[in-house]
């Protein structure tokens, strides 16, 4: 069921069939450096998998210093364990007896780690007698998973130790609406309220006599300004290696540095009707949830709609028929979701073809 | 990299993995016979695989009558070559080098059918050397792919009568965009004018001398409008077959019959804030480009946003934290399309497993 890769290393870039998902290495390698650089003896860091899906991604971020993977799902988890990476945090609440099984067995072939929000689900953790490091979940502002910050955290905490296999590991504090909130002054605001609940919840659990080994979170829209506020150990970007045109459409400013786009989708002219051309990309090889795709390098040219397998250009200066179009996709992670490889380019050559192996691992 | 099926055959559903796709077998058997018996003896069937993109739906298809299958992409049509279906027809035009000669090794192994609206086109097509059936896009109102109906189609079927191995097939008149029209009445007008469109190419055609055999078109939306109006031979229902949100909103009523939804996201809750259920079927669980999933039975309860891996209920009466949801996908295609499995759920046991052969099958 694994598609077919559409090249073969050593092929052209004008060869590559289309579409394709390509990763342009230079700026990936870039990107990445940047953000180790940056953060350098000051957090740890642990990319998340969610976006990048792919365990030779992992094995380059690791090489770089991360710490190990963050994931969302335990098959994802799964995936990252079999490519080689022996110390996964899932960052999410993992419900249902069928999920717990799995990642307890995967808690006795790699460090795991797991985010709880509630003691149902702390007992359940603890019933499978696995050794697991259990974060606490706080909800610093997004209003999705997690308990109020302060005093729910250390009676949860307290509920974690009740349990012999379950080591309170410390707090999950991830404000994921703030990664795409334009201004950076407000993003800014939105983070040191974060940091003033994590702040108030180490206060109350060193109170109670609760060590708080580690408080992660941050996401590649802020987190310098989680490492500037001083309450973060971890950080857990995922997109900043690769960008988007959503993530584009943020202000960049210091303390954030600036990533280049990585990932494109290649497509190709299919058909020229009069004053359009329709790319042989739609909503199967680029996700809209956050917008239509960018036209790369082609100014006065507009991807405007979508259909299952077409995109529509409209705009001056049109590509011919069987031209090939960069597109730069509106979300990373639900897009690199839709492929089973990464065509990796250099100097207009197919150098690598990475696999998604965690593509469509979503339970 | 095909995930592991969230379940196995003869599991309750209550143990299910979520998210899954989940097929409801009593729902789809009696779509397939509704599509099946109102249309027997007045136009071919050849159902779309864009949608299901899976082999044993294809068979069952073609079971009931199909003459073959549609698909959209050749690794789409190899997919279902693959699976045993022996007849498809490409309803796309087909540009590009490799592409091309993945089609031609294809003709070689089973009935292929493909669509052209440019004269360079069908030149790169004749030099395959391979026996295809040609059909002409005709853009019928959808301002998408296809020449303009009436004499740019007859100029090009005189181009395809050039070359030996290609066969003048017929006609592509399909109107997509008005699937999703809500109103019957304006859907009625549209696929009236599309028809005027299509008779007035054939006479065209006629008085050049060039025989037509075929009309080909349709979608789940109008299927018996086209029917209705005459034109037509033969019919491209995808969506009948499933069903999803946004189709409900269409206005249903004779001559169309009314599909039941036969297709759901199972999910979990795995989160209780206040006044929230968080459940784990986000963007990469159901695809909201044609809006957010629908809560099956729920009365009261809305999905109301979406994040990479969460989905947000809200409203009265939410369900409890482990407790698991049935959605209905905003769109069936490209939410089909994240899944390696369909669970085959028949009286709440999973029946069978459905491999998602065509997943991912985007060039």
């Amino acid at each position: 069921m694994t598609q077919r890769a559409p090249a073969a290393i050593g092929d052209r870039l004008e060869d590559v069939d289309t579409p394709a998902l390509l990763l342009d290495l230079d700026a990936f390698e870039r990107n990445q450096k940047t953000l180790f650089d940056l953060v350098k003896n000051r957090v740890r860091v642990r990319p998340h998998a969610k976006t990048h899906k792919c365990a030779e991604v992992a094995k380059r971020q690791i090489a770089l210093g991360a710490v190990g993977m963050c994931c969302q799902k335990v098959s994802e988890a799964e995936a990252m364990v079999d490519g080689g990476v022996a110390d996964v945090l899932v960052s999410n609440e993992i419900v249902g007896a069928r999920k717990i099984e799995r990642l307890a067995a995967l808690a006795r072939r790699a460090k795991v780690g797991v985010c709880v929000d509630h003691p149902d689900n702390v007992r359940e953790l603890g019933k499978t007698g696995a050794n697991l490091d259990v974060y606490i979940e706080i909800d610093v502002g997004m209003r999705r998973c997690g308990v109020p910050p302060g005093e729910p955290a250390v009676l949860l905490a307290k509920e974690i130790q009740k349990h012999a296999n379950l080591r309170f590991a410390g707090l999950q504090a991830y404000h994921g609406r703030a990664q795409h909130i334009r201004s950076m002054e407000e993003r800014h605001g939105v983070i040191e309220t974060a940091a003033q609940h994590v702040f108030h919840t180490k206060r109350l659990l060193q109170k109670a006599g609760i060590a708080c080994p580690i408080v992660t979170g941050a996401g590649s829209g802020t987190f310098m300004l989680e490492v500037g506020a001083g309450a973060w150990d971890e950080i857990q970007p995922g997109s900043y290696a690769f960008m988007d045109a959503d993530y584009a459409r943020n202000e960049w400013a210091a303390p954030l540095p600036r990533f280049e786009h990585a990932l494109f989708v290649l497509a190709t002219v299919m058909s020229r009707p009069a004053g359009m051309a329709i790319v042989d990309a739609g909503l199967k090889a680029s996700s809209v949830d956050s917008g239509m795709p960018g036209v790369w390098e082609m100014p006065g040219v507009s991807y405007t709609k979508a259909s299952d397998e077409h995109g529509w250009l409209e705009g001056k200066a049109l590509p011919a028929l069987g031209e090939k179009v960069l597109l730069v996709p509106g979300h990373c992670d639900p897009t690199i979701n839709l492929y089973d490889w990464y065509v990796c380019v250099r100097n207009r050559r197919v150098e690598d073809l990475w696999p998604i192996s965690a593509r469509g691992a979503v339970y």
